[in-house]
């Protein structure tokens, strides 16, 4: 039914918790029928992320927990320019002495600290997750974190992070979009799945990119998917 | 935006894990437009119901594991009648000396035994799931069980189960569709999801209620879900 060409970059099942999966379906173009004519220009490569919790830090709590003078080292570099997986890792500790031992950090370092999770984390730590936009943390509940070198209490900013697709604005332009829009994604496997309502974050250094969580890309089985379109929603 | 009435049925968090998530939204009756008439019989009730990681088991079985003469034990009545969490649980071991410590053993006893995992508990267990309807076990990965009296080795039997629909065939003719068809299911929330391709298990027996698993519930926050709607696929 689908031509699509898959091409995959998967991390092995060993990586898959503490960085992110990938996966890139070079749509075959049928997904966008009744927009398409003689001057469309030709469609974007489609990269779809899973996220697996992670956390983001300021400059003085990556000190606090790693030692005075220390900087995050890149371990590998994430699909958008510029950002990358550390070396780094801290225990998030819930309520009720739950805790996850390795959470990855991410960097580059932020103005805030923030701790990004799946529900299955969520439920997993005892902290009822709220869903937000990354950055928006006022409200959110807090956590311990605890590194090599130190502690930080964390007053806010636990969250699961809204589902999202990083594009250009040519991208938008392509789908008919703009920066704070909605789209759905389709992703087909043997477990189809339509994701609602992706925030459009658009602007003029992206790439074409969805970031969704583990639970998200496990309720869609996202490493054996055949087929993904990204629609705009009516 | 939604009329719907909302009725919930959730157990504690700390329960979670281990049966059965149920959440019950009597519908506004818009899902269904353009098919509703003056004699149009009342939409029935929609249950959708989460199922955790779980197992069934033969009679040998339960007595390897339990001990001789052991029958299970019911704890807690399911939806559907004639079926109930046991008291039992097992310990689900996979390659890689990964485990799942307590399992929940639902009852009655079956045919043949059988694990259902979400994604998560196969990729924390090392064990690359497939997706089948429950009782379609040939060529399935196998795991070892274990009990207080004993260990059973599987063969066969660890699946994500495909997520299905059950209902009476009054249901069938309400929804205009027949045992094997596709159905799908959108979930209201926060993260809006819209599940396809479930399978339609209709019979004289069932009460309306779909099964998803914790990935699925997860990604679209059944918890906190504002509506569902089940929908006949084009």
């Amino acid at each position: 039914m689908s031509t699509a060409t898959v091409q995959r970059t998967l991390l092995d099942r060993a990586a898959i918790e503490q960085i992110v999966r990938q996966i890139v379906l070079q749509s075959s173009g049928q997904q966008n029928s009744g927009q398409r004519g003689a001057a469309k220009p030709a469609e974007p490569n489609l990269v779809v992320s899973i996220s697996a919790r992670h956390c983001h830090l300021t400059d003085e709590h990556v000190e606090t927990l790693f030692g005075p003078g220390h900087k995050l080292r890149p371990m590998k570099d994430l699909y958008q320019d510029g950002f990358y997986a550390a070396e780094e890792t801290v225990m998030v500790v819930g309520p009720k002495r739950k805790m996850l031992p390795t959470v990855r950090v991410l960097g580059p370092t932020r103005p805030a600290s923030q701790v990004e999770l799946a529900f299955t984390d969520g439920i997993s730590l005892g902290i009822d997750l709220p869903v937000r936009a990354s950055g928006k943390i006022a409200g959110t509940p807090g956590c311990v974190l605890v590194g090599p070198r130190g502690v930080v209490e964390l007053k806010e900013g636990v969250i699961r992070a809204e589902r999202h697709v990083h594009m250009h604005q040519d991208h938008a332009a392509y789908y008919g979009v703009k920066n704070g829009d909605r789209m759905s994604l389709r992703i087909e496997s043997t477990c189809s799945v339509v994701l609602q309502d992706l925030l459009v974050r658009a602007d003029t250094t992206s790439k074409l990119e969805v970031h969704i969580d583990t639970d998200e890309g496990n309720a869609a089985d996202l490493d054996h998917a055949t087929r993904v379109e990204l629609l705009k929603q009516r």
